[in-house]
């Protein structure tokens, strides 16, 4: 019987995705909040368990991970087959080139803002919702012509991507130009198993 | 017969990694120069095969492909067999974690301070350096104890976060506080394939 570990934050959207993901798979997920505020992710015992000094941690029996993107690549392979993150080279590449977006283009842009805004983290806000405004654009052509990101199914690109760009208005960013992206959003909180976090 | 080919600056470190992969995997790859000076990566007919407006862009048949830690996967998966690249859902997810170091903390730590010293890009160079010392630093503490980065052997991993890594001193950064680092780009070059890029 596998102990899935989430070393967790509520109003992280990097562990929200890894919450979704294991909720849309079925799996329970032991759930352990993390005291941010007071910095319990920098010091003993999590800096251990990941050098990096952040959350999400994730662990399965001995198996520690750090970056939400890597733990929904495990869970996918591990509890999805091959539905959320297909083996075959051409597939897993599609879902891969988005996996990417989640980490840089989706970072640097609506997640930036979000944590300038909502957090006060110093970071340049207005840069930021200037990526944030060109990756929107890049995303609502791509999704006015394919229902999800990767593939003519869900995978975990769509897990990955969502969750900062459906919070983007708690740093300052409007949906309302783009109906596309929108809608894909409604077509992911309409799966079997979805769960919702603050703001979402 | 396959047909790979490169639309391919030769002074990008990202695709770099892809003639590098290619070659330690024995596999021939068309080598398309891009006029990146006059923007052709920014308009048609390259703008088309990739809307980020970015290089490199890889073509297989008629699939093509955008970021190099994505062209990396497919290149992987469909030449290397288990080899760089395992399917199994920790080793895969061991990998995908320093895919996502490529992306996030090597991209706007040594890259950055490069684009800003070597071709002029207005970015923060002081904070992309002190990024660059932060990532150095945890790779090295890794690295001290294990001979690649998310493996006991080579894999996509190490091609995709040398590059920069050996580039930094490009972007005013130096390595000689990191033997671990320096053994490891070592290793590297002594691959059976290798290939190396001006100033690596």
């Amino acid at each position: 019987m596998a102990e899935l570990k989430l070393h967790d934050l509520e109003l992280s959207g990097n562990c929200y995705k890894v919450r979704l993901l294991c909720s849309l798979l079925g799996q329970h997920l032991d759930i352990v909040p993390v005291d941010f505020l007071s910095g319990a992710h920098k010091k003993s015992p999590l800096i251990e368990k990941n050098p990096f000094g952040e959350i999400p941690i994730f662990e399965d029996g001995g198996m520690t991970l750090r970056d939400s993107q890597a733990i929904l690549v495990y869970l996918a392979r591990k509890y999805g087959g091959d539905a959320w993150l297909p083996t075959d080279a051409a597939s897993m590449a599609k879902v891969v080139e988005w996996l990417m977006v989640a980490e840089n283009e989706i970072a640097r842009g609506p997640n930036d803002a979000r944590l300038h805004d909502k957090f006060g983290v110093p970071i340049d806000a207005e840069a930021a919702r200037e990526k944030a405004k060109r990756i929107f654009g890049l995303m609502e052509t791509h999704l006015a012509k394919n229902d999800w990101l990767a593939l003519g199914r869900t995978t975990i690109a769509d897990i990955a991507c969502m969750p900062y760009v459906a919070l983007s208005h708690e740093g300052g960013l409007s949906l309302d130009p783009y109906p596309a992206i929108r809608a894909w959003i409604g077509r992911i909180k309409a799966l079997p198993g979805f769960i919702a976090m603050p703001a979402i």
